[in-house]
Parts: structure tokens; C-alpha cells; sequence
């Protein structure tokens, strides 16, 4: 039997930099990765959908194992089966066990398959974070007309827009009023909206699907109001459910969200067994209440936390702020924090102001696009809770400023002057900076 | 006589700033605008250079009256000449006077003309903020083949830059041992330096200008160690001296940058006058000692101070950051802060950390960049005190994210568990997302 100091179940995203923390915060320590997909065959989570028009395979869309050996990180190419608490070991598929120091948890999650006739049919597919799986995906697009993509979130639009690169003809089924309603305010939402039919998208939102039809393969999907969409390849993005059968089947305590529960430093009910990523259980930066909200973003950030805490408490988690961005496109959208809708379902009482501005200045700067920002602050302590920004492609890190001033709570009159730099190729005109103008105006409400 | 609540001297980035603020926090006020440039002829400061090579044209790349018109903002276009203190009035060349309740001085800087032989031959130009002048420059290009710019800071580079776009021959001359040396670390200077020579630009660093050669045009530039530099065109850009002649002359106290001195809500040594933009002496957010740097962001951050503070104390100036970002070609180069010489200099005990990786990811994503960032922390404190960063289009918003870590004290502990958020078209990689990842390194040093 190996023996490690620190074993880290999963090879995605929380995993990985886990060890890479607890490489570096614990500098002697043997640190053993152990994960079911083979050498060079970890996929970028966040890149999937992207393998199918921009990329081009899933073999241009992983992450380097470089990662792990340039980290002398031992790594071990198999399925963990079960834990022994007791006797601190991880059995495996292949019949081996591993002892531990610590262990951390990095199972991910796993697409949620609605329960209706005809999922199981050739030509339906699902965001399976598996090279194989998804070469079977990119074969099966060859000959593909028509695509019916259930669900209208970040990756059913991704994956859209991808496919429609390709020229085929899609239709996405939402079953709320809006795409992306649980992540934007409606404005936003039907922004993204307009966007993906100027792309020549199709959607039906507030539609259930009823059934996928055909006999072995895909022909088409029945809709709840009975209209029926034609479909040689159905793709189901609805969400994902966290995996957790290993930390159940030891016993380890499951929280609200079904994810492991852990407390603020990683640690599940078993304190030398941390959780971190899709698999762990959240709590929101803003109630401290638990939440669903999985990013890859929000697993490095707790691999990094959980890393540094295996063999003393280092990190605090102050809770996920969630911030994340999309594109149709090459318009970008973006949020960090609470919506307006989110904040006041939380129960805060809020100011919201919005400004716009080319992204670039001057205005007749060439590739200048629309830069719409909406902030949202607590009225009592004037606080920013959240932001929702449209523009191109510097949407991403506009993300991050946003993130960094909530992480910072800072007070919108503090935003307002806020000391931006700018530049004519970059960033809107400092005269008309958004959002210190949309801080300043949320302010003047307060 | 006119008579205005909020009299407002300089129409460029500060002055109308001011004015919008004022507007907002003081609704019934009368504020008013005097400036010398006419309607619809205020240039974007920033985007200055780029009227020579992408945006084509001085009336392409101007801050609209709008801005003026639609906050309820008068305009006087005509030249302030004096200031009675006393009587609270200001006297212009037209002969006009305006009685003022509260002055703000935004009158700006204006280009440094190095008193060399052949400084005023005929196609020797300077960054001067007037249409007439640059369409003189825009038309003096016609014809020209060899350009040399005497100075190697953020301005001479970008004109360089948008020259090389038209075919031009050109040479910059930077009398210090690299161009951009006071504003970036040597290694990021370099970077800068290879990016204009793979552009075709020539550099001479370490050289003096002596004389700029020619009968009535100019033919050529000759250097300190005798080298003659073939010229048909020169553009003078070796820094601005803040314009505080009226100031000057209504007894107003001058700081030790030679600007306006100002305390820290922009007062004046006159209660009722205030000062913002280039024209007003800055202080270091680091070491709240005086500050020549001057930029517009800085300028319209003042302005929003200063327009709140008018009537009532409102906003403290907390000194200043400094955030801008440069490009050369498809590259960006930036920094929010202090550099790692600028933080030394000033006495700081430091730890320094760099890291890299695409700006895109996988890095297999179409148009991905290196991302390059270096971060400076105070090793006492752990508060980050600068960041320099080179990549592409989102280098703007990543000094953004910067600066609102740098504004917020933010210590490195808090910047390695830094909640961003990810998107392959628009970031690095969550797991190995630079900024936290150099803080990382940077917190294991201290």
C-alpha cells in the first residue's frame, strides 16, 4: 500500500490546485492526485463547449498533467471506491489502496438527466467531462441538421452559439420566462436573447419538454404545449448534481445543496477529509446561507483555500461571491455578486443604478461595442452586492474588478471614486467611467 | 456680469467631470463651463495619438457638448485672463466678466518645449490639445517619410505606434537607459522595447537630442554622440508643466510640483477655489508625498471629488494610485500602482512575484496572448502596492482589477483566495489565474 501525506480524489479543477497550494504551503509533504481520466485527458471544464465550433477537439482543450509533475505531484490514474476512515486508506477499482494524511475531496459533479422518454436515444448527449465521450459528441455533429438544446443556461448558450458556427440550425427550450434568468436581471437576459437570434438562434422559453421522439436515433422533441421541434442531435445542459457517493457511502454528513457539508476551512465532518469544488457544499458571501451555485472559478478558489488549510488552518472561506461571464457571439456578458432579483429574494433592501458607454474611446474607436454596466448596493451600508455588465471582450476582467471591489465591500462612494485607469483601445472614457458613473448615481438614491 | 453658483475654468477631462458632479450632488445650482475651445472641439486627451493612424481625424475624437448640455451645464467659450478673489469674479479676453459662488480651476498642462536649437522650425510638433494644431500635424504627414520623436514615455510610443501604421520611418529617441523607464520595471520596459522593434520602429535609448536640423523645415535630429538622425517630421513629447498662470497671478499657493496646491478635498489656498485635473498638485496614496504624475483618469477622479465637495466637504482624496495602460500593435502593457523601483525608492520593504500564462484558455483558443503580471507587496502590511501587467485587449481591465485591490488595501493572503470569475474567450484559467497565483508566491516570501 502507497502511503501520501495529502490524496486529493479528482483531477479537474479543485483538485489539481489544491495540491499545487498544498505543494507550496506544505513543502515536504507527498501529495498524491488520484483520478479516473488518463494521461492527458483532463478537460478545461469552462472550455467545452468551445471544443465544438472554436477549438475543434477535445484533445485542444485540456489541462497540461505538467500541472501536476512540474509540482512533484505523484499522480494515480484509477477510480477511488471507498474510504476507511478509521484506517485512513482509499481503496480503488483496480483492486489498490492508498493511505492518507489528509484527503480531499474533488469529485465534482455530475449533468442532471431528466427523467422523460427517449433520453436514452442515439444522438443525445450531455456535458460528460470525458475525451472519448465527446469525441463521440464531435462525431456524431457530421450529417447533424437540426439541434434541440435543452436548457438555456451559460453552456446550452455557449453550446449553441457554437454549433451555430457550424452552420447548423438550433433551437434552445428553456422552461423559464428567459434564458439565463437564474443568473441575470431581465434586461440582461434579454439582451442575451436578442443576441443569440441575431445569430440566427432559436429559442422557446417558458417551454417544457415532454419528450425526446424517435426510435433508436433522435428525430425530434415534443414540447409540453405540443409543438414538436425537429432534431437529429439533442443536447441536455440543465444542470449538474454533485457527486458525492464516495463521501456518503463514508458517512461523511451531505449539506442542504446535497454537496458534502464543510465548514468555513474545508473540512467535512471528518477533519482530515477537506471538500472542495463542485462536490463541496457553498455558502453565499452575502447570508451566509448555503448555496447551488457551481463555477470552476468558485472550485480553484476553494482548491486554494482547502490547500493551504490540510495540516493547519490558514484560510477562511467568507462564503462564494460568484463571478462568471458569457459570450454570443462577440458580445460578452457578465456578473459578479447578487442580481437585483437575488438581493432582494435575500431580503436586502438595495439602491440599483445602470450607465453605459462605448467600450472604447473615442466612440469611433474601430470594433467599439456597447458597455452597459448595473450595479446593485445594500442602501444601509452602502455597500455593492453585485454587478451586471454587457460589452465585449474585456467583459471577463470587468467581471473581476466588480468581484474585487464586493470582496472588498466597498461603499458606492468609494466606487465613485473609484481611481480606474483607461486607455482608447481598452476602456470607456474616464469622463464616462460606468462604474464609478453608476455608483455615483446609486449613491444620490441612498 | 454673469453670475453662476459653480464657475468652472478648463473643458477638457477634470472641468466638465467636476461640472457633472456638481450638477448631480448640488441639483439647483447654476454651474458653468468657460473654456477656449469652441463648440465641439474638445479633444479626447487620451486618444490624441490615435487620430494619426486609426480614428484618421482631430473631429473623430472629440468629448461630445452633450455632456455639457444635457446635465444643465452652460458653456462659455472664451479665455479666463484673471481672477478677482474678492469680488469673486473672473475676467476673459473678450473682456467679459463672471461672478462665480464656488471657482474650479481646471486649466490643465501643457506640453514641455526642451529650448534646443531648431525647436521652431516648420514640422516640428508637440502634443497640443487643439483640432486646428493637430490637423496642421495631420497634414504635415502628408509627404513625410522619416519621423523622430524625442521621448519614450507612454504618448511618444503610442504616436510612434499609429505612425508605423501609415509606412513611416520612425525613430524614438529616450534619453534614459529605456523607454517607458519611469513607469514600468526594466523587464516589462524590455518587453516593450522587442514589441516596437518587431513593429519596425527604431529606438535609441540613452540618447540626447542637441539640435533639431534644417533650414526653415526640418531635415534631420542630431544626437548628444554626434549621430544625425534623418527627419522630415518631429514630435516633441517629453512631459506637461501644469498651466497655472491665473492661478499664479490671483496669489494662489503653488505646491512643490509646481502645480496648484490643493489639500485633500481640493481646496485651494482659497476656501472657494478649487482645483482638479493636471493644473492641481497631487498626492501619493502610498507615501502621501507630492506627485507629478499626471493622467485623465486621474483628472476626472479629481473632478468627482472635487464637484462633490463644493458646498459641503464630501469626499476626501485619499492620493493618488495611478492606473493606465499602453498598447503597441495588438499588445497591451499596464500598471496600477507602484513599480517595484518606485516602491523601493520610496523607502518600502518589499516582496515581488511574477507570473504567467495565456490570456485565453485553453491556450489553444484562437488569439490567445501571453499574460504576464508582476505584483509588489509591502512585506509588513502584505497590502499590495503595485501591479504591472502585459497581454492583450483585457490589460485595461486587469489594471482596473488591480487598482481596486490597491484602493482597498488588499493583503496577499486575501488576493491568492481572490474570487474571480473565468471565461475562455476572456481570461486565463481559473486554475492557474495569475493574479492569484502571484500573490501566492509573493505571501510565501513574506
Amino acid at each position: 500500500m502507497e502511503k501520501t501525506d495529502v490524496l486529493i480524489i479528482g483531477g479537474s479543477a479543485a483538485g489539481p490546485v489544491a495540491g499545487v497550494t498544498a505543494r507550496k504551503h506544505y513543502k515536504d509533504s507527498r501529495v498524491t492526485v488520484i483520478r479516473k481520466e488518463k494521461e492527458g485527458q483532463v478537460l478545461v471544464p469552462c472550455g467545452i463547449p468551445y471544443i465544438f465550433g472554436t477549438v475543434g477537439a477535445p484533445e485542444k482543450n485540456i489541462i497540461p498533467d505538467a500541472l501536476l509533475s512540474g509540482n512533484n505531484i505523484d499522480l494515480i490514474v484509477d477510480e477511488a471506491t471507498s474510504i476507511d476512515r478509521e484506517a485512513k486508506t482509499v481503496t480503488t477499482a483496480k483492486g489498490n489502496s492508498a493511505g492518507y494524511e489528509k484527503l480531499v475531496l474533488a469529485t465534482g459533479a455530475a449533468p442532471i438527466k431528466i427523467p422523460i422518454p427517449g433520453r436514452d436515444l442515439e444522438n443525445v448527449f450531455f456535458a460528460i467531462k470525458d475525451v472519448d465521450y465527446l469525441n463521440g459528441l464531435l462525431k456524431a455533429l457530421d450529417g447533424v441538421k437540426d439541434v434541440v438544446i435543452i436548457g438555456g443556461g451559460f453552456i446550452g448558450l455557449e453550446f449553441g452559439d457554437e454549433l451555430r458556427k457550424r452552420g447548423l440550425n438550433i433551437t434552445i427550450v428553456e422552461m423559464l420566462p428567459h434564458c439565463l434568468q437564474l443568473v441575470f436581471d431581465e434586461n440582461f437576459c434579454a439582451s442575451a436573447e436578442d443576441k443569440l437570434k441575431e445569430r440566427g438562434i432559436n429559442i422557446r422559453t417558458n417551454a417544457r419538454v415532454e419528450a425526446i421522439l424517435g426510435q433508436k436515433k433522435v428525430t425530434g422533441v415534443k414540447l409540453a404545449d405540443g409543438e414538436q421541434l425537429k432534431a437529429d442531435l439533442v443536447f441536455m445542459c440543465i444542470g449538474v448534481r454533485p457527486s458525492t457517493e464516495l463521501a456518503q457511502k463514508a458517512g461523511l454528513q451531505i449539506g442542504e445543496t446535497k454537496a458534502i457539508w464543510v465548514d468555513e476551512y474545508g473540512r467535512t465532518s471528518d477533519k482530515d477529509i477537506f471538500a472542495a469544488g463542485d462536490c463541496a457544499e457553498k455558502r453565499s458571501f452575502f447570508t451566509a446561507k448555503a448555496s447551488a451555485l457551481k463555477l470552476a472559478s468558485i472550485a480553484t478558489t476553494e482548491g486554494r483555500i482547502v490547500g493551504a488549510n490540510l495540516f493547519e488552518l490558514r484560510r477562511r472561506n467568507e462564503g462564494i461571491i460568484g463571478g462568471f461571464a458569457t459570450v454570443i457571439g462577440d458580445s460578452g456578458l457578465g456578473l459578479a455578486g447578487l442580481t437585483e432579483t437575488q438581493a432582494k429574494a435575500a431580503g436586502f433592501e438595495i439602491a440599483t443604478s445602470e450607465a453605459k458607454t462605448p467600450d472604447k474611446h473615442p466612440g469611433s474607436m474601430p470594433g467599439a461595442k456597447q458597455f452597459a454596466v448595473k450595479l446593485v448596493f445594500e442602501r444601509a451600508s452602502q455597500q455593492i452586492l453585485g454587478g451586471q455588465v454587457s460589452g465585449g471582450s474585456t467583459v471577463g476582467e470587468v467581471v473581476n474588478v466588480l468581484a474585487a471591489l464586493i470582496q472588498n465591500r466597498t461603499r458606492a462612494n468609494e466606487i465613485a471614486t473609484f481611481q480606474y485607469g483607461t486607455h482608447p483601445f481598452f476602456t470607456p472614457s474616464p469622463i464616462v467611467y460606468p462604474i464609478a458613473n453608476a455608483a455615483e448615481a446609486a449613491l444620490l438614491m441612498m
